[in-house]
C-alpha cells in the first residue's frame, strides 16, 4: 500500500476523538460527522486533546463523505450498534481506503464487508478517555490499539504495519497482530463477562469482581462465567492470547490508578443508567451464538445475556409515556 | 390439639394483616408489633378488611408477647429475612402455640425451631393485597394457603387440618396437606426464577416471561433456569405438585386480573426499587444451596442468586454518604 496521507474517522466520540486528534499531528485528519455543528466546530477550533498528551490538531469535517476528498485509512469508531449505520454512509466512497473497526465484540467486520470491499482491520482498543465538549477530549489510559489484518477480507498483515507505525508516530501505542483473533477474544470474555454483571448489579468494576471467599460473592460468578467463555474460545479453536479472569484481577487490583476508591464503570453500565442501548448483543450475545455454532452449551453468559435484554425492554415497559 | 381460642400474628404487614383481621371475626386475634404506634392503632382501632372481604376486627396487640395472655395459635408472616429476631422474640412464651410460618422460599422452620419446640407448620401463600395504614388492609387476590406439617417437628396433620377449618372459617382460603414440600418446591422454583429475574431486569412479571420465539427473548431464560430448579427437586426427592412453567405461562396470561396491562410486580422488584434488603438467600439461595448439596449443577440460579447479591452490594458501594 502507499503512504498513508489522509485518515478519516468516522464517530468521534471518546476513541474516535482521541483517533483523530492524534492523528492530526501526523498526517491530514478528517472526521465524518452526524451533527453539522460538531462539524462546524471541529472545523473552526480543530481538536485538543489534553491529559496524557497534550496536543492540537487540524481538522476537516463534514456531515457528507463527498467533502472529505480521498482518504487512505477510516477509523470507525462508532459503538457496535451504529456501525452498520455508518458503513451505508460510506458505500460509494473512498475506493482507495483501508477501513479499520474499533468496536467492542465480535462481528462489526460482517457489517463493514457488506457495503465495499475495502481491507479491513479488526482492532481491539484499551485506551479510554473523557470527552470533555465535541472539540476537547482528554486521554486518561495510555493503553494499546491492538490491529491485525480481517480474516474474511483483503488487508494484508504488512497493512497492519504501516498503521501500526503512523499510530505510534503520533503518540498512540498500537501493536499489530498477523492474527488478531486471540486478543480480540480475550477482551470479548473479559468485556462480556465485566460489562454484563456491572451493568445488572450496578457495580462498577470493584474489587468484588475478583472475590471468591463467601458463598455469595461476586467473584465466584465472574470466574465460571469466564470460564464457560474460555471453553467456548476453545470450541471455536481460538487459543487465547491473555486470560480473562488474569486481566480481571489486575484490573479490579487498582494498581494503574493507584485510588483505592477508583473503579472503572464499564460501558454498558454507563449506558443501561443512562437507559441507551447496550453493546450486549455484539458482546455477551456474540458468545451466546458462538457457543450455540460450536454446538456448546453456555448457560452462564446466556443468562447475563437475556437479562440484559430483559433491562433494555423495562426502559420501554416501564415508561409512563408509552401510551 | 385443644381448640384453637387465640392467635397471634407476627408481622403485621400485608400478609399478616389479612391473617389477623379474618381471625378476629371467629377467635381472638392478637398482634405482636415492632412498633408501639402500631399496637397502639391496632387496640384503639382494630383492622379493616376491604376488597375482596369487607369485615372489621378488634385487635390485642402489643410489643410485648407477656402482654397477649395464652396463645394457640402464632403466624409468623414477616418476611425471611426478619424470622430470626421474631423467634428470638417468641422464646420461652406461648409453650402452648403451634407455630405456623408463611415465607417465601426454604428454611425458616428451622430457624423457629433453634427458639422453642413449638410444633411447627409450613405454609405458603398466594394471596396478595394492598396495606393502607396500620389499621387497614386490602385484600387483593384472594387465592390459597397452602398448610403442611413441617418435617422435621412435632406438627401432625390433624392440627393443619384444624387450622385449615379455622382460616376457612374466617374466610380465608386455605388447604391442608399431609406433605407441603411438593407444592413449596413449585412455589420455590417459581418465585426463584421470577422474582430473581424482575429484581435483575427491573420488569414486572409481563408476558416476556413466558415469550420463547426471538433469539433474546426472555421466555427462553425462565424456562432454562426453571427446568434447572426442577432438575435440583428431584435430585433432592422432591416430586413436584404443579409444574412451575405452567404457573409462569398461568399468571402471565392475565386472566386473573382481566386487565391487558396489569403486571404483578414480584416483592423482590418491590424491594430492590426501594433499595432494601431482598429474600434473595431464602429464595434462589436456597435452590442452589439445596443443588449443591445434592452435588448437581445449577449454574443458571447460581447466577441470578450472585447478581442480585452484587445489586444488593451495590446501594452500599454507590452510597455518596458512605465515608
Amino acid at each position: 500500500m502507499a503512504k498513508i496521507n489522509r485518515s478519516c474517522v468516522v464517530g468521534a466520540g471518546t476513541i474516535g476523538s482521541l483517533f483523530a486528534g492524534h492523528l492530526g499531528t501526523v498526517i491530514e485528519s478528517t472526521v465524518l460527522t452526524r451533527r453539522i455543528n460538531h462539524a462546524h466546530d471541529l472545523n473552526i477550533r480543530g481538536l485538543q486533546v489534553s491529559g496524557k498528551s497534550d496536543l492540537h490538531s487540524d481538522i476537516i469535517a463534514s456531515t457528507d463523505p463527498e467533502d472529505l476528498g480521498d482518504i487512505d485509512l477510516v477509523i470507525i469508531a462508532t459503538k457496535a450498534n451504529a456501525v452498520e449505520a455508518s458503513a451505508r454512509r460510506l458505500a460509494g466512497h473512498f475506493p482507495g481506503a483501508a477501513i479499520m473497526t474499533v468496536q467492542n465484540g465480535l462481528g462489526c467486520e460482517e457489517v463493514v464487508a457488506r457495503y465495499g470491499d475495502w481491507p479491513i482491520i479488526s482492532s481491539v482498543t484499551f485506551m479510554s478517555g473523557i470527552r470533555h465538549a465535541d472539540t476537547h477530549v482528554e486521554y486518561e489510559l495510555d493503553t494499546a490499539t491492538w490491529m491485525g489484518p480481517w480474516a474474511g477480507g483483503k488487508a494484508d498483515y504488512e497493512l497492519v504495519q504501516q498503521i501500526e507505525k503512523l499510530l505510534k508516530a503520533s503518540g498512540l501505542k498500537a501493536k499489530a497482530f498477523k492474527d488478531l483473533l486471540p486478543a480480540q477474544w480475550s477482551k470479548l470474555i473479559f468485556n462480556a463477562v465485566v460489562n454484563s454483571v456491572a451493568a445488572l448489579t450496578d457495580l462498577p468494576h470493584v474489587k468484588a469482581f475478583a472475590q471468591r471467599e463467601g458463598f455469595g460473592d461476586l467473584g465466584h460468578l465472574v470466574y465460571a462465567a469466564m470460564d464457560e467463555g474460555k471453553r467456548v474460545a476453545a470450541a471455536c479453536g481460538v487459543e487465547l492470547f491473555e486470560d480473562p479472569w488474569e486481566m480481571n484481577v489486575e484490573a479490579t487490583s487498582h494498581g494503574q490508578s493507584g485510588d483505592e476508591d477508583y473503579a472503572h464503570a464499564p460501558s454498558m453500565l454507563e449506558d443501561v443508567r443512562a437507559k441507551r442501548l447496550t453493546e450486549i448483543d455484539w458482546i455477551t450475545g456474540a458468545i451466546v451464538r458462538e457457543a450455540e455454532k460450536a454446538g456448546i452449551a453456555a448457560p452462564i453468559n446466556e443468562t447475563l445475556y437475556r437479562l440484559v435484554k430483559g433491562k433494555e425492554s423495562s426502559w420501554v415497559f416501564n415508561n409512563p409515556y408509552k401510551n
